[in-house]
């Protein structure tokens, strides 16, 4: 093992909760055999990434070293690990593995995505172990909010690793395995070298509540419920969406999924074997003809999404259903920071139509999927690793987490993105800072966040957009007058003209009296004519636009 | 009184947080003399109105009957009851009315605004009493996160009206009178027709928490620190400066302020006799010669605002002070809804630099300024009002107190912006709705919401744009190839040809095979272009950008 050494590269994940991907990788520096856990993406907004799709980590660096990736290991279906594979696969074509709901889900957005589906191997939980390179790895069921996430376990001649994925410790999580102590406490027992954990719930003071501590106060308040009960919740937390369903058929009301990714999860979770007690459900067309107080809706849209199905039903009506005073709609689910203007414009449409909106802020219809400060603590307990670096959470979180790990004696260190830690020794040391960024997927498109285009975007956005069209004759003098185009900004401003009559007058004026040097150097001209549709536009509205100038010269 | 009625229209506020802006009217029908409570904005964002600057209610209603308007009343200095004043006024130009810190504040805003200041008149509390047409207005005071807030006891010949403004039930509020339950008792016995009540904390059920409650644990966090403390709060909330600066002074710390808010309040508030004993201030030069545990600065931007001193001290240095390692960042503020992002992206950033970030969580470090549930029950009790209407506040809170309100017994209504009721009787009925809508003020122009004008923007920074040049000449035919420039576009698609040369061999193809008749229209030619434009960038990357076709004809 002389020189070998065993490191960890987080690419996307640490520092922002989203988009994750963690290397590992175990051999002679600059020659490791590597491998990846997870490949997710993270989701854009207007402020940052206007008409972006999907944001993804920049895996420049894995690419430029995928002769030496032996395969991609996906934790578990959420979209922030596993659906960055639909999208980069190709560019790292290294097997990926996973277990059989996962699988299932990483086929299908592999398929959508034109990728070659058959690049997934479904991998059963621990004592199967897939071996890659130097790594040996194990899929240890752990408990979170949807059915078959799990821990990794990667044997490495330097040592064990337990990264944990995102976790909860439930023991009675409804679907899917509940958590199990012994099993942790035991590989505690044979040596953990480096627990690598997730940190998004450790300003969470109090210890996680489980699944089961859901349905019977869920049920008490669909059956007091005097109308139509509409709940929505992520379609991918199977477990709760049973919850919702047998509350609804417990208080005698028939069940109708509306929104794709429901039916979609409900089918697969039901392919996957997790699913044999879901309650049958009813059409959209059925639910319509049934008395409002047999009915239950599950939707799609718990975070304000303008398309989804809570976001149509406020708005009027979705297949045929619609809400009115006396219906109940339930957010069986939580806020996630950055939604809450979406999820409130939500809440307030339904308001106005009479629905009774219930919300989580009582505690008693939602529960997080992560793991709490003390169910933290707990795990290091459980598990007594020789180090701990804290993974999957925003600054804020890694700093809180390495914090508390350091206060309890054991050896941490912060490495947000980029940061390549050489875990070989005893203590993590920092071997390496590797440049990471942000992928936009655009449509069909792929390109960096640094490369301008949402910039320009943002900037049309903030500022409008003047373009001026100018031909310039064979003789090199103007034929005709410029013509200006406006977008994005006021009509008219002081002078009570049209905007673009007032630019036009001012653009006509300039050209009356500009020097022949400058109207034959297409550079100057723009410019000169940029700067003047500027100050127009200053005196005229009160801000400067992006202004685009086309100058065509006639050919002499 | 025959044929007298009494009306209640809010223009904004009633259905939004932000913005208010409350009319009431008094005389025959269609022809009641009017006076307007408030006049506020409400602040934009990316998602829904990039570029502007401040929103506005609609006031096109009053200003259509602006001879009829006696008078305008402001309840309290913050932005959203105030600064609509300053850039609406000269639409409406009745005279203003407001206590002396609030006249300050607007008469320099008036002043900002190139209004007339001296419009702004300043009122003694009650008694002092502006009579104003038919309505005798007085302002009582309330406490609240400001010093001065007023409710308006408006006297009319149809009973008297009890408008709350913005409040809080205070006894020691710090800065500004004590909330007087002995005076609100005695109106009540006096008689109240109809309360106008604050709603925006419906959903707060404990009782409201008093400015009190902070020095001790502020002055506490203070004194632990080993290094440099800053706090933020919103400047407007003079108490809470005075509560952080005294903590700075007890804990042997200079102060420090940073941002042009900070000082603008200070100065006002100093001005107008409200804070004798704010401990003197040092400069950031002097704060930068100082031991760092000798400083406490207090900084503008407890929202996040890019701009402010918050953000540029998270981002590097402002003023010549940076924050390292040890330091404390005191969050003595809320979130306010929608603000989540830029909040955190300052506490990750801060985290990064090692400072330790404090906020409100364990809710030892700010308290609310409006009335929680059990507070405005008590208001309900201390008036007895005949009836009460819901005002300041989205939906979801207008509804939930309209419910708290029956409950009790009195009669109400839900009434949201453009809802016009009439008062008269005892019960509140609908006389009315009436057209209302939004402003922006952006640069120096103010448009309509439904101009279109942000529309445009918006879709530019969805789908980005592009811009095609096409000149025909004297003959009608096309001269040279048409040229296109994409902004905001990736620079290539599936082709791997820049974008904008895809589309130009695309459009030299269509013109080819273009038939004379569609050549010779303009429309015609332009929706061709477009539709071709709109293809290729599907084909190439996956989306349809907004696309603009400028035609020059050659004169013949």
């Amino acid at each position: 093992m002389s020189g070998d050494r065993l490191i960890y590269l987080p690419l996307g994940g640490a520092g922002e909760v989203g988009m994750n991907a963690y290397v590992y990788g175990y051999g002679p520096k600059g020659r490791e055999r590597l491998i990846l856990v997870d490949l997710g993406v993270t989701f854009p907004d207007m402020d940052g990434t206007p008409g972006v799709d999907l944001i993804m980590p920049d895996i420049a660096w894995l690419e430029a070293r995928r002769d030496r990736l032996e395969a991609i290991f996906i934790t578990h279906a959420h979209e922030d690990h596993l659906t960055g594979v639909a999208h980069l696969w190709s560019r790292l074509r290294a097997p990926v593995f996973a277990r059989n709901f996962t699988a299932r889900i990483a086929q299908r957005k592999m398929t959508e995505a034109g990728q070659p589906a058959d690049q997934v191997q479904t991998v059963a939980p621990a004592p199967e172990t897939v071996e890659a390179g130097p790594f040996a790895v194990q899929f240890l069921p752990v408990s979170h909010s949807l059915p078959e996430a799990s821990a990794m376990l990667i044997e490495t001649p330097a040592g064990r690793i337990l990264h944990t994925g995102d976790f909860k410790l439930d023991l009675a999580p409804g679907v899917g395995e509940p958590f199990d102590e012994a099993l942790y406490e035991r590989l505690g027992k044979q040596g953990i070298k480096a627990m690598v954990c997730d940190s998004t719930n450790i300003f969470s003071l109090h210890p996680g509540r489980s699944e089961s501590s859901l349905p019977m106060a869920i049920t008490d308040l669909v059956r007091a419920a005097p109308g139509m009960v509409v709940a929505t919740t992520f379609a991918s937390n199977v477990a709760r969406l049973r919850t919702l369903a047998q509350a609804g058929r417990t208080a005698g009301r028939s069940v109708c999924l509306l929104g794709r990714a429901m039916h979609n999860m409900v089918r697969t979770a039901t392919e996957a074997g997790l699913l044999h007690d879901f309650p049958a459900t009813i059409t959209p067309e059925e639910a319509a003809d049934l008395p409002r107080e047999k009915v239950m809706l599950l939707v799609t849209g718990s975070q304000g999404e303008r398309r989804a199905a809570s976001a149509q039903l406020a708005r009027g009506n979705y297949m045929g259903l619609s809400l009115k005073e006396g219906d109940l709609f339930l957010f069986s689910s939580m806020m996630i920071p950055g939604n809450e203007r979406g999820i409130l414009r939500v809440v307030n449409q339904l308001a106005e139509k009479g629905v009774d909106v219930v919300d989580n802020s009582s505690g008693a219809y939602h529960v997080s999927g992560h793991a709490n400060r003390p169910d933290l603590e707990r795990m290091h307990e459980l598990l007594r690793p020789k180090m701990v670096i804290p993974m999957h959470g925003e600054h804020r979180h890694l700093r809180e987490h390495a914090r508390l790990v350091t206060a309890r004696g054991i050896a941490t260190a912060i490495a947000p993105n980029g940061t390549m830690l050489d875990l070989t020794g005893d203590v993590p040391g920092v071997a390496e800072k590797v440049e990471t960024g942000r992928l936009y997927l655009d449509g069909s498109a792929i390109y960096g966040s640094q490369d301008g285009i949402v910039r320009d975007r943002i900037r049309m956005a903030l500022n409008g957009l003047v373009l001026v069209t100018l031909i310039i004759d064979e003789d090199g003098a103007p034929l005709g007058d410029p013509w200006a185009d406006c977008q994005g900004l006021p009509r008219e401003g002081r002078s009570h003209k049209p905007l673009n009559e007032a630019i036009e007058d001012e653009l006509a004026t300039e050209l009356e009296r500009i020097n022949r040097k400058t109207l034959d150097d297409d550079d100057k001209l723009i410019e000169t004519l940029k700067r003047r549709v500027r100050q127009c536009c200053l005196d005229e509205i009160g801000k400067k636009p992006e202004v685009t100038v086309v100058v065509s010269r006639l050919a002499e």
